[in-house]
């Protein structure tokens, strides 16, 4: 086989077999193939495009590059759950105690990454004690013990999607749907789970900005899972605006526990329940996502789910009084507040901007060496659709730096708009397939 | 500048400016941007294009990434031509002693490359003495005294062009008008000419199979070479079957000795005229083709054309009594047949079987040290057209190594497609450009 071939093919708008598309996946992971014909080849595939065969053999490739996750010697159906992301998404440390604590076994690998704030593991770190680096022994012991455990991602998961999403970095074809659905999907497939549910954000904030890109995103995942045999479902959800209103570490940490106590920010909540209902049903636990969504409100309503966010901290090395007293989850003593210029409504939330502000803060990292500061971060008192009245306080921060502080401030203003005419704020819940 | 950017704008249809496009080029010739954004650029340029614009500018800036060639020393307009490539093309030999005998002035610099048989440099090669390894400076002052040159390229003509047309060799993006065009335009540019006329092959044995190809190339350099502030003009010729009679090096040479004297092949003779009197109107010798082509015509007949052949030869350190005495220039002394099966009509020759059996016979290079052999070749006794009688030979074949002939006659054998209807040969002339 010749890579130049191949590329010729796609191309001229040809189909690449599930042998040439393993070879070239292999060959480039090796180092074989170098890296000025694999990006002639995904420009060519931003223009031609790949049908659900060739997509599906391309994660399969692509989750072959490397570790695979064996999770076998867990009992019962392992859900996994994957956000696309945005600004404020604290879900799994609410939806993973919430979800386990009906019985399903969840085994969840967690990245770091960039962004305006940590990742998953990240906002858990800021609990004190807890420990996201533990054995792959430790970790599937843990989810037989108690029924869930969330690890940094150690194992070399796809490789060849590492080295891949990096040549597309700098070669202007990251939009590509079969390239972006296959990208993720190929790591949650080397995961090991046995089903697994997606939340694809929508909007200003995400990734996704149109709803015609979301679905079809969710679609391709979807049908990439499906030829994987995997049971998969999508979720589209909004993230015109934060989810919820902590955005940072810590105060995020704080929100998901005050959600599993039912005082959570509505649309938070709702997620947490669509998708947890979602795992439910794909966990074979219930007959339908009706019926898994009344177990999750029971689970919350009498505290289950609370106590197995507590033997969730206490197996992983943390402090499981915070969720009692959440003052042991610090925030930062400097405090700003952002006030309304005038009576009337918030229009709109930036997004991106108060996604700015958390990483300006201190929140997030910029390059993978930056240390996070768990501490700082925003709380918004308003939302989209919410009156105001002059001078009421619309959100705060916090910060330990007070440069930085003010800096963001000025950030957070310019992501508020506000006016006279009430907007009424986008459903969180957009679209699913099922 | 980054060229992320200048991927993205053409992945998404737009024109990249001059200054994008020289920040590109200067910056891949250096070796600041790599090889892998560049890739995935052409793979973007195949789908979307370049404009008139765009395509000039892009020449320029490959024409100034190296030496450009000052032919200001020379009194006159110099002109240059250029052929696409084909099977059994000897036109330069023939043609620019002709065209200089009128007194044109023509300072040529010559590649070797691969192919079926060896470049014009080596084909003269075959003279006994003759050099094409000179100076610059004795180029130019040859220029000066006899009104002609042919040198072999020294000077780093358009680097940038070498790189990027490897570049584009190995990711399936050669293909690409503007691509093909900007390549051989910037090389042909840099060579100082002050008019160009081009060749553009078209046909089964030529780069360009389809007419609205050829046609698309030609209109395209002569764009180019307008953008430039060049008189240039280009004209499509037919190779569906080996151009003249001979293929190979000597025999070229021999062909094209004969052609001066009046006796060359009809296709051959016409193809010089044409080239020819467009080379004296671009000089401004002569006020329309038709009066030059007098003019060329009355050079053979008059015997100045091959005077000037002569004086070419010996100003280069070749024998000149090959002129008269064609056996000086050796063919092989293996010679094999190949005969009418039955009687009927030559249907079809193909080109690129007639220039493999070149190839076989040790004719061309295969890669850059292979050495050639300038005694074997093959002459086409019989052409599209013609009519074959049962054992008439139909071609012979010279050959230094048994086997390789025979290798060579089987293909020869397969290469001619006869049969008992006559099919009118195409045109030699299918179009111009001017």
């Amino acid at each position: 086989m010749r890579m130049y071939d191949l590329i010729l093919k796609k191309k001229q708008g040809g189909e690449l077999t599930r042998e040439e598309i393993d070879w070239m996946i292999q060959g480039y992971t090796k180092g074989d193939i170098p890296d000025y014909q694999m990006s002639a080849m995904t420009m060519a595939i931003c223009f031609n495009g790949m049908n659900d065969r060739e997509t599906g053999d391309l994660t399969l490739s692509m989750r072959d590059s490397g570790d695979t996750v064996d999770l076998s010697s867990i009992d019962g159906v392992k859900v996994d759950k994957h956000s696309t992301g945005g600004v404020g998404d604290k879900t799994s440390i609410a939806l993973l105690p919430l979800v386990s604590s009906l019985g399903v076994k969840l085994a969840k690998m967690s990245g770091r990454g960039l962004g305006h704030t940590g990742g998953t593991i990240d906002k858990l770190e800021s609990i004190p004690g807890f420990k996201t680096e533990i054995s792959m022994d430790a970790f599937i012991s843990q989810v037989n013990n108690i029924g869930m455990a969330i690890m940094g991602q150690t194992a070399d998961l796809a490789p060849a999607d590492k080295k891949l999403y990096a040549l597309r970095d700098v070669t202007a074809t990251v939009d590509q749907m079969s390239l972006i659905a296959s990208s993720i999907m190929s790591k949650k497939l080397a995961a090991g789970a046995d089903a697994i549910v997606l939340d694809v954000k929508c909007g200003s904030g995400a990734f996704m900005k149109e709803l015609d890109d979301a679905k079809a995103l969710a679609d391709a995942m979807v049908r990439i899972g499906r030829h994987a045999g995997k049971n998969c479902r999508a979720v589209i959800t909004n993230m015109d605006e934060p989810l919820g209103r902590a955005v940072g570490n810590a105060i995020e940490v704080r929100e998901a526990i005050d959600t599993l106590k039912g005082k959570g920010p509505e649309d938070f909540t709702k997620l947490v329940l669509t998708l947890g209902s979602r795992m439910v049903v794909c966990a074979g636990l219930a007959k339908d996502t009706a019926e898994a969504e009344e177990e999750l409100k029971k689970a919350i309503d009498d505290g289950s789910a609370l106590e197995q966010l507590k033997r969730f901290i206490t197996a992983q090395g943390g402090d499981a009084s915070c969720v009692d007293d959440p003052e042991i989850l610090k925030t930062a003593e400097g405090v700003l507040e952002l006030k309304a210029q005038a009576d009337g409504y918030v229009q709109h939330i930036d997004c991106d901007e108060v996604g700015m502000c958390s990483l300006v803060l201190g929140g997030g990292r910029e390059k993978k060496s930056d240390i996070i500061d768990p501490e700082v971060g925003i709380y918004l008192y308003k939302k989209v659709g919410d009156s105001i009245s002059k001078d009421e306080t619309m959100a705060v921060l916090y910060y330990n730096d007070k440069e930085k502080g003010l800096a963001a401030l000025e950030r957070l203003k310019a992501a508020y708009h506000t006016g006279t005419e009430r907007i009424s704020p986008r459903e969180l819940i957009i679209g699913e397939v099922d």
